[in-house]
């Protein structure tokens, strides 16, 4: 069955910074569709969406045939609509993986579905990342080397204020000695998510192959293992077991 | 250091259902209260607030003023303001500890907690509820039997649509077959919040002598181990430590 | 890629019992690959093995041809050498998968690889077990109703001892009120690890389409996601990652 | 009630290393024992033992007696008798406390206690370890900055072989660019179990105050919560509960 993958990105940066516009000349999203092509190849089908579409490409029907959604926003998180955040975290909650991207900890629908501020320390230096596999049985750190470099990165570091991960996949290190939970994995209602973290405007992230492979690793993992409920939030109901 | 308690009650059943009345006369708050006092004595001072108090009993100077919020509510969750329920949630992001009981599962504060739909499987139908201890290493669980039984009781049961608890501690099992995670842990932010299910307007469970131990531990455990955050939700900041 | 499933039993029941070689006239070890084999089809291949084989079945070429084993065992514990054991461990810890079946739960591989005694209550009195899931996005719960009605069955009630389980997937009641976290994942160095309590060699529960349909997805989930390390335990070495 | 804390060490570097018994006069334990009473002060009576004590320090009398046990071992972990190993995780199991310190992490207990081969990465080339607290609401977080720095200190990274820990407190990055999950918690049967890294016989790190904190929350963290079991191993009991 093919995965009906939906990439969503923000796509503010590269209408207004010439730099990011040539670092990603098919935008943002356009770099993480073509990863995600390029690893699962006939087993996805990858679209991509951005806040200036029409519903701001999260309409019921958009999302309704979605397996999973990637998402990527920084600037204009306020943007998205109330009803399009509470659409989102509905379509998760109903079955829907959701792969959110660096600084969409800081989105509205990861917001609302981790429950907590989702802050974090930054720092914008040039830092080496390393990403380091922690969990080396976990199928999204499948064929890549531990730790993945990445020459030069925003400083993301701890505290990081999310739920503790049902999974720990990747640990970060930054030239600055900061650390962070580069890799997580959440379970909310029949929906799965993953965060990670590597990947910015203003490096070309995106592009490095093993960055490329978790992110596809990522969205494979998110993929539903069970039909999806509809996507009504389900109600209390009353079951008689006394048979 | 004394402990201050804020036993928070939606307080209506008690105000139109003699027989809720007659069972809980000085009020659900008023039960839950005494067992924690009785549990915990001098260790903790004791405030109640209903609804229907000025604020919905929910003011800035009062939450500033708890270490821990035990909270009830059951038919007017909506009426709640969503002020109210932001100001509950920063609170506990800031360090306040958080006790829900019961149909608490279904308030708006223990739903922005989750991030999940918060739903489950009830029926009122007088079943026995059997309260195992799955974590005996567990405070929460110091002092009672496993399992607690408890005669009379509505009946929840799985699937209870929560994020994994970061602690198990309680399992159910009803008389009709149904289970439930009775006693979940959860860390949110610089707060803890524990959900115990046991409890309803329409039993007398608050008498109990083994659920007042576990409420009066739950409060225990929840108060803050670390000093209390600002009560703001902290933003992002810059942090160099490159020295 | 085919899987190679290797399941192991220990039959004796079988060969003492005729009631037991009434209702497994192929073994458990039989019945169990039956319905791995109906499940997963061309995409495994399943052999089986038993104590009284030479090496015990457990020699090191078999298991290093193993992807996933699974294992029953009850009455001959303490028969399986200390040498097999540790082989067993050896080979989980550099990547091979173990379904860990019932009464398993007391064998020495699963102690070894646990840390805990393993303990838990139980009783043999014809209860009817529910089998609930609380992780419905987990692959191994797909294609199950909650609850799996199983008519009769030992018992297996908490404390079980266990080191709190990665991933609750399971949580059964019995006709007595008993509560037991029946579907446990765990991780152990480059392995996967499933605990399933249903099925017992007094009971034609490995008959039963259900439960069944768990193993085999048991299997599949615990298959390596990862390139096997070779099977020696690996040691601390120095690494340098100054450049 | 006055907690009872055994500090137990191996004790030969400082017989045989000049520069350790300069750098720990009163030994290793000495020095971890210093530590914890400044902290808890009137709350823990603390004794020591060492290897080379009769019974290897490690007596039933001893451990009946003893509410938490540290641990430091480093290049005679093959001597401690598999008795005594034994001994030590029963009594775990039976709900006594444990601080598993640095090198510790390759003990016959720990390793006993853990499943698995605790191997990890290492290299003794004076990096700047910082300890960033990555769950501020645990008590053993308490009272130390985030990050803590420790100037010079042997490197431990990752894999680090080690299931999932329950709580993972403290992470820690080093010079070289490596990561570690450096302050974790395991509950196991009734005991509970604190791993923390930092320290070593080459470095002052157990006069360094904030370690010395640590250790001491650990401490108290790892006290029972609830009364003692026997000390032997629990065997599976029939339990009915139809009533």
């Amino acid at each position: 069955m093919v995965l009906r993958v939906l990439v969503w990105n923000e796509g503010r940066h590269e209408k207004t910074e010439p730099a990011v516009a040539d670092r990603y000349p098919e935008g943002i999203h356009g770099a993480i569709a073509a990863g995600i092509g390029a690893t699962l190849g006939d087993r996805a089908r990858v679209a991509v969406a951005t806040l200036d579409d029409p519903g701001q490409g999260l309409t019921e029907e958009t999302l309704a045939a979605t397996d999973v959604l990637t998402w990527w926003g920084h600037q204009a998180h306020d943007e998205v609509t109330d009803d399009n955040v509470e659409r989102v975290r509905r379509h998760v909650l109903a079955g829907m993986g959701l792969v959110m991207l660096h600084s969409g900890h800081f989105s509205k629908p990861f917001k609302a579905l981790m429950g907590t501020s989702c802050t974090l320390r930054w720092r914008d230096g040039d830092d080496r990342e390393l990403v380091w596999t922690v969990d080396p049985t976990h199928p999204i750190a499948a064929g890549v080397p531990s730790p993945i470099v990445i020459d030069a990165q925003e400083m993301y570091g701890e505290f990081f204020d999310i739920p503790a991960p049902d999974e720990l996949v990747f640990v970060s290190s930054f030239t600055g000695g900061e650390v962070f939970r580069s890799g997580c994995t959440f379970r909310r209602g029949h929906g799965r998510v993953f965060y990670f973290s590597p990947g910015d405007q203003g490096y070309p992230v995106y592009h490095h192959p093993d960055v490329r492979r978790v992110i596809a690793n990522g969205v494979a993992w998110a993929a539903p293992a069970v039909p999806r409920r509809p996507p009504e939030i389900s109600r209390a109901e009353t079951g008689w077991f006394l048979g």
